[in-house]
């Protein structure tokens, strides 16, 4: 038998991944969640018909969502993650000792119940009891919070699905208040190929611009994501993303990573020209 | 009506392109080729079954495996190009004045000049005088060159169709012998992600590395390609491909590009850490 898994990265173009078996399927109130095992990629996580997650990639995101913001304050005690249910990023935060409290707010229980069954290799972690999970709306969560996080990392859902309304300018400005001095901001800007998924990364990209004083993105290879490539925006109160970053202390931690070091840190912010021109076009 | 080219990346993956009509298609000594008119990405030139060159993103390998070398070595007079029989590499050498001579090696004149029918975007050019067109087996036309080019450009169809001889250590050697002092060549690597396409990249990265002093290798993204991600080697004998290079001079010409600029280009040569241990296992 031959089951083919496809996603429409636009009406013209899309991705397949054979599977071997369809392990869960349920809609919530919040989305549709499906995970399937594949044969290239092992399990899947795929929300509303888009891959989120899959075992043989998701290093990929996970690593450069933390650890660059961890590399540039590497005094982060307490941290918010707003979605990443699937406990990707909450793994790799763990690896740091420093790291006091995070909490993961994730409005979607059924999701975080399916990860921490079938997909462990993010999720097993979610069980560490440095993590507080909040089954709660992460845009009336954040505007409770004042000065309380180091870091905040936003990887909420697309902004096409149920998540539109994190994507205002409140919510920016809630997360600009609810950071300490020296807070870092982290928000998943999709990818800057295909016009909708571009018009979408302006917006974010905008909306982060007016909320703090330093604003840069920076960029990932992924195969699983539209066009292979993802963006991320990186705010800050107080800390350029690439100056003045002391890389050595981030190497004498010893940490182990499969994609992210300290020479695509700097790397990563160095984005092609038709990028750059339609980031200054939203600012 | 509804018709949709899709590539295989691996058996368990593949990419579909919803197509709007076939224009060309023939099978020659060398290879099948097929044009395609598509609905996302313009005019396709697709080579036994893989997309080689679409309209919409392939400034972005055409400007990479260019202007990378060029602003390394702007005193560049006379260039090989093998394989390139598109002529989108061509197009952006030619933006350089100081650029003489372009020897430009393609065995299959069929492609020629099937580009230059359906995609002159990228082969127009191939009319300029400061082109020279041959039609022969590139490792018969290296090996009588000695001292001869400042920059060769490999862009060769992939080692597991029929340019398989060509990559060959033989091969890499005679390009070594074609170059002058300050000589530069940069080869198409392949993408590194999965495992054929990985050890076809540690295959051509060991051959380079085995023949230049100074070999590298740089990244890029791009949609169409497998993993959307590609790899391409620097190799020179003189240059090292990020220090002591002189990028204001670059900016001085004033050259319009998509993709490239001075920070990206240093930025391409930052790889995740899998790729380096990859490229190293193979040194």
């Amino acid at each position: 038998m031959e089951l083919w898994f496809s996603e429409q990265h636009t009406p013209n173009v899309r991705l397949s991944l054979k599977v071997d078996k369809q392990l869960f399927s349920e809609t919530t109130e919040f989305q549709r969640i499906d995970i399937f095992d594949s044969t290239e990629f092992g399990r899947l996580l795929v929300l509303d018909g888009r891959i989120m997650v899959t075992e043989r990639d998701e290093f990929i995101y996970h690593e450069m969502i933390t650890h660059v913001p961890m590399c540039v304050n590497p005094e982060v005690k307490r941290v918010l993650l707003v979605g990443g249910g699937d406990g990707g990023s909450a793994r790799e935060l763990l690896k740091y000792d420093t790291i006091e409290k995070i909490d993961l707010v994730e409005p979607d229980k059924t999701l975080v119940r399916a990860c921490q069954k079938f997909i462990p290799q993010t999720a097993a972690c979610l069980d560490n009891p440095r993590i507080d999970i909040f089954f709660a709306d992460a845009l009336k969560f954040i505007r409770r919070k004042s000065n309380e996080y180091d870091l905040i990392i936003v990887e909420y859902i697309d902004p096409f699905g149920s998540g539109e309304g994190l994507f205002t300018k409140e919510f920016y400005g809630n997360c600009f208040n609810a950071l300490r001095e020296g807070g870092i901001m982290v928000n998943q800007h999709e990818n800057p190929f295909y016009s909708l998924d571009a018009a979408a990364m302006q917006r974010a990209h905008k909306r982060l611009a007016s909320s703090f004083p330093t604003v840069r993105v920076y960029q990932i290879h992924i195969p699983t994501f539209p066009a292979g490539q993802w963006l991320f925006g990186f705010a800050s109160k107080k800390f350029h993303p690439t100056n003045d970053v002391d890389f050595n202390r981030w190497k004498s931690l010893g940490l182990q990573t499969k994609y992210y070091n300290t020479k695509i840190h700097t790397g990563a912010f160095a984005l092609p020209s038709y990028v750059i021109k339609s980031l200054q076009a939203a600012e």
